[in-house]
């Protein structure tokens, strides 16, 4: 069953697979975008042509998660790792305290920017358990004088996602990257919500932040440009050159999925998606090994293991043989990740499946 | 005479034209990378090929630059506005200082970052003369202790351009992001160079910076990871997820200019294909007026102005009839702008001087 293209199931935990359709319509107009004489990566950011690409894809990405008009969505660089940092120097002042809830490496990463800036307290912690699982909101102590509480709602090296929106008293930052545009969210219930592009929304070197104004006016003031979530609003994400393309493919990738349902046809078929490998790692009797809770699994990181480490690599090489590409878990987890964002297909779901029976049934 | 795919000659001061090779080749790929099932937007940054990629990339730079064995050659996110801030608090410790040399607005955003952090000078300012010209290095008195001498090798809003390394006591450091790779430089004179890719190497998303290995050891500790040139290094420009398409493409980019005589036969293209253009403000008898002083004149943006603004309004109108496009000059100068960097061919150079002649004749 080849893919068009010749193109492999790229099961990669991101950058990853981005939908055919808009692949081709990027590479249509690579050398002319509709008739303005140049492609979208030589256009002046300052040209009509950038700005109506930028406003649409923020309006695009506004219809899709309903964004309510208190907030401002941007479009900035350096992925999640810079909002690890952006996020406390911007709202972690003196005498304040932020509440982190860490349920993976990426939670992890982020309460340790933020105890480089102020008083970051570790509110919950899934690290004994290796990751495995996540808690309960409301059976958390959490300060309702916090700055801010953050937390990673989908973790893709452990593979456990929130699966609703929590409520708190505190202002709710939420690193969005994994599971962005994945499924419907009240994005009233959160103040800040970031997410690096390159797992559901685009290539990577764009991040997408939805901030509500309240919060742009707690920024202290001297504040470095690049840092400044105020500076970067009033120039609605053009205080300096912006990531064009990565901005464009984005907006693409929001068009199609409006196209397809919006977030919530996304939801089922990612349900539906994770699913069919979570079925397989449970039907097997135990070959294969789910590493998250039950309650916790990612519809977008499925991550499981084997017996053993050859039975690990035999099962990577016999895949990669079949066009069923970057299985290999993360070192932190070992065995298997299957990432499967959006874009990935059913059809490369079904067929990972089909190949865990047939390799479970030879090697059990 | 038209341009293959019906392009226009792009004259914008960045993002801006890229070689139509090098789009060509990109289009090529963008389904499928050489045979490897994927775009190189869909490519974990893990992965060989990608790590392939960025190795190539660097390797091609340290070529055209003669970049000595000392250096490392970094590809990170922000901009040249990400470096205005990265740079003092990196290197300008407390009870140091730092000179800055300010030929324009870009110098001038450099100097304001540098000031949020701690003791920096402003050496040099040319903005009483609205930055038409450049100073000679040995002429300006600087501290031999400073933690570093910042200065903006080539301005793009007002057109000048350093044409000389200069020779300092204190670590020199420069942004070269409008004219990286359009001239030879020796960078053995400098601790640190950088620049934004969307002028002479690829499209916006990257920033080069190329860094002498010592400055790695000033960094102080507990530097915010994103910030942290020393941890960049140490992962090859892969602490997180780099801007892996910016990056391809400068990668071809640079290919392209290796196959076209290096920097030194880029720098011949640019000296000629300016001075087409400057040729042509110097003959019309004062009709068009340069902005630069003659030595400073920048290869990369020619600055001039017309006789009133109504001339200059119907000079940029029949200018884009002529599919001669991005003429507008920055508010903060006036006039027309023509940036011509690298990849800008020099038919395109012909075609505006031609027109200049036509339209000062009939309007003089």
């Amino acid at each position: 069953m080849n893919q068009p293209y010749d193109r492999v199931y790229n099961f990669s935990a991101g950058p990853c697979t981005l939908p055919v359709e808009v692949l081709e319509e990027a590479r249509e107009d690579l050398l002319n975008y509709k008739g303005m004489g140049m492609s979208v990566m030589e256009m002046s950011h300052r040209s009509k042509p950038f700005e109506a690409i930028l406003a649409q894809a923020e309006a695009d990405l506004k219809k899709l998660l309903k964004v309510p008009d208190n907030y401002k969505i941007l479009f900035l660089q350096g992925g999640a790792t810079m909002q690890f940092s952006m996020i406390p120097l911007c709202f972690l002042g003196e005498g304040k305290s932020a509440d982190y809830m860490v349920t993976g490496a990426w939670g992890e990463k982020a309460f340790e920017a933020a105890a480089l800036v102020g008083n970051a307290n570790l509110a919950y912690s899934g690290k004994a358990a290796n990751y495995n699982d996540i808690p309960k909101f409301d059976s958390i102590k959490l300060n309702s004088d916090a700055a801010y509480v953050h937390f990673t709602s989908n973790e893709t090296i452990h593979g456990v996602q929130f699966h609703e929106d929590p409520t708190v008293a505190a202002p709710l930052i939420c690193d969005m990257s994994s599971d962005i545009i994945s499924r419907p969210v009240d994005v009233s219930k959160y103040a800040l919500i970031y997410a690096g592009a390159q797992k559901n929304m685009g290539p990577a070197g764009v991040t997408v932040v939805i901030i509500r104004d309240d919060l742009l006016e707690r920024i202290p003031a001297k504040m470095h440009p690049i840092l400044d979530y105020k500076l970067h609003a009033k120039n609605t994400s053009m205080y300096n050159t912006p990531p064009c393309w990565s901005i464009y493919m984005c907006g693409l990738v929001y068009k199609y999925i409006l196209h397809h349902g919006g977030v919530a046809g996304a939801h089922e078929r990612n349900l539906w998606k994770s699913k069919v490998i979570y079925q397989t790692i449970d039907g097997t009797h135990g070959f294969f090994k789910g590493h998250a809770e039950h309650h916790a699994r990612s519809t977008m990181n499925v991550t499981f293991t084997l017996p053993n480490d050859e039975l690990t690599t035999e099962f990577v090489k016999e895949a990669e043989a079949l066009k069923l590409d970057g299985l290999k878990g993360h070192r932190s987890v070992g065995g298997i990740r299957a990432s499967i964002y959006n874009a990935f297909p059913l059809e490369g779901c079904q067929a990972l499946a089909k190949f865990m029976w047939e390799f479970a049934t030879k090697h059990a």
